[in-house]
């Protein structure tokens, strides 16, 4: 007897037909022998219909109001869960984030939690029950109800796993796990058997939108065991855990993209002490994110340095810099948005030299040029034109042996709550 | 300054621009200098939609699972007008029945209160916050959520008036105020200004269904002055309270009826002491409420009695009674189904003899013949046939001075949570 918790995400309990699929899967898995927790989102639409409903009464809601409007569709969704457990004849019980113990700081709309105090579920497992509880949620010291903001259903199923010590933690998806890439893009992408927890942050950073980094980085600092698999076949799925077993002549687990990407570079700036932090801190308390940072050597006094940012706060970056100007001298500041960033992504990458080389010059043969690049232990990221991205994300999956014979069809990744 | 509980049915917050107008009309009240604490009900048709989307899962939910969905529909409720109160730029802050401190018995689906515990509501009010309350719902000692059953949302205002010792209790609905008759019959209803709890009692259970009886009951034990008043207009309402002061020359407040009854008479009884437990305890044990119960004399050892119970519960009440004949020797058993229940309440009645009296004229000048009479000090009732409802209850209004020149038009009494 193994116990599992097991995360169905907004899409995955939409509508009657698939909750009741739901139902019988947790059920099935109950017939196996194993004890179940099952954490789970609003239904299909029902956050925008909240929030429609709010903003036509007030555009700019307080954050706790909106706390509690919005915990009330995991609130609807765990107890119709239950109910249709409870329609296969066995027993079931719903708590909400506050009644399963989540604990959390005084912040509203992104909540961190601080403790989980589980004995209820608990309590309800050893009575035999099937546990549903509401994702996305929990309560202050003080009893203020609280959110944790996106990802937050993900978060809540490893978290709760990490408390109950759970076997293993599923989180089912529209997706049948992690791919080596985004199979819309590549047809023969490889489903994996397994990743790290280090691998799937960088992919998860990087757009593979499945599973949210924050319950990532959860899920490694407690040790929990992640399985991501398809709520709509009983596919294997992908495993997340320490350390995954390598395969044969596969440095590289997967590639990543963002095509959200624009560069701006300051030209000719003094170089003194602390002009970089200078420059950054500003953007920061501008609460713009900057991404990849390249310096390049100083001549004359004067260094040239690039930086990315997703496009849609390249304007704001851009005046930042500009209002800077009195005080910090450069030559010229220049953008270019039409951007992408291609990433190769592999806990092997440490121990096998050649590899950043390798990609370099894949993407050369592809006539691309490479405008950017940044390096970590386990990933190469290069800044390209945007023109290209299929291209060279074929031509890097061959390269590095991803290819598979089977061919997926994939919807996008939907579950994001 | 005063202290007002202001409550709002489903319909009064049916939709935004509703929702606005009720948001409106709170900060008037704070205009006027008085402090706010405001119970709201599920909007119009959240409560059937969840209870369909419930049934379209599993038709036997457990009452458990029920209340928790059921209580999200306030939550909604609540949180969307504590933000349309903020959008006219004053601070509100909404409260589950949990969090402003409903503590109840373990009882799903009709929970009584065992204790308020306000601190949160009063400290929101001192820091000058008005206080929006999620309606019919409360938390057991365990933290399980319970919901109060019909009426409920009237009953969490005047528990919660009495609890933080509020100067007035407003129930805002789509009728007026409590009239003498239901305006829909008789044209020239008149409004009452005030009535006794004790009256409104007996128009609440007998159908004038404005006011739930178990709210009635609270406000009369806790003495908590009770307003029934429009939530679409600004007309003055009718003053619920311990003593109404009596109008000139009118003895009878209101006549009320109720459609929905049916005759049992039990013929030829065998008359030994206890026989009338027996049958009425048989009924009781089949969970069949009875009204009106009248025996005649007896005769030769014999006795004939009748009693009343609503159509929808004659069948079974009729099979209850052949289940006893073995043990019960009676003659015969009759029913009667086309019957309706109209009934004079007044609190002066019991000061001023021949009321009864005048009230069995009138309905024999209607050439109608009365079937069953049974009297209490404020109110006499008499089954009669139901061809001839309308005819009596005008015949009776004008006979009581009840008739006023002012022509009202009220749609249905609707707020019934």
């Amino acid at each position: 007897m193994s116990l599992y918790v097991m995360k169905f995400g907004g899409s995955s309990v939409g509508n009657t037909e698939r909750m009741q699929r739901v139902a019988k899967r947790i059920v099935e898995k109950q017939d196996e022998g194993h004890q179940c927790v099952v954490v789970v989102s609003a239904m299909g639409d029902t956050t925008d219909d909240l929030i429609e409903q709010a903003m036509a009464l007030n555009p700019e809601p307080t954050a706790r109001e909106m706390d509690m409007l919005m915990t009330t569709g995991e609130q609807i969704s765990m107890s119709l869960l239950s109910m249709a457990v409870q329609s296969l004849g066995r027993e079931a019980v719903s708590f909400t984030g506050w009644q399963a113990g989540f604990r959390t700081e005084a912040v509203h709309g992104k909540a961190r939690i601080i403790d989980i105090l589980p004995s209820r579920v608990q309590e309800a497992l050893a009575r035999g029950q099937i546990v549903v509880v509401a994702g996305f949620q929990g309560m202050t010291e003080d009893g203020e109800i609280t959110t944790f903001g996106r990802g937050g259903s993900d978060t809540t199923a490893v978290a709760l796993a990490a408390a109950i010590n759970a076997d293993v933690c599923e989180i089912y998806t529209d997706v049948d796990g992690i791919y080596s890439t985004d199979p819309r893009i590549v047809k023969c992408a490889r489903k994996l058997k397994e990743i790290s927890y280090d691998e799937m942050l960088e992919l998860a950073n990087l757009g593979a939108a499945v599973l949210h980094p924050r319950a990532v980085e959860y899920a490694k600092h407690n040790h929990v065991r992640l399985v991501v698999r398809s709520s709509f076949n009983n596919n294997e799925g992908t495993v997340v855990k320490e350390e995954a077993s390598m395969e044969q002549g596969v440095v590289v687990s997967g590639i990543a993209y963002d095509k959200n990407v624009a560069r701006i570079s300051i030209l000719g700036v003094a170089d003194y002490p602390g002009v970089l932090a200078e420059v950054f801190g500003a953007l920061a308390q501008a609460g713009i994110n900057v991404d990849i940072i390249v310096q390049s050597g100083v001549q004359n006094g004067e260094a040239d340095f690039s930086f990315t940012v997703s496009k849609s706060e390249s304007e704001s970056a851009l005046s930042v810099i500009q209002g800077l100007k009195g005080g910090l001298p450069y030559r010229e500041v220049t953008s270019e948005e039409n951007l992408v960033k291609v990433s190769i992504v592999g806990a092997g990458m440490i121990s096998h030299p050649g590899v950043a080389a390798q990609m370099f010059d894949v993407i050369s043969k592809q006539g691309v040029s490479i405008k950017m690049v940044s390096t970590s232990e386990i990933k190469t990221s290069c800044v390209i034109d945007g023109g290209n991205l299929e291209e060279v994300i074929k031509a890097l999956h061959t390269a590095y042996n991803l290819d598979t014979d089977v061919q997926v069809f994939v919807g996008g990744p939907q579950d994001r709550r």
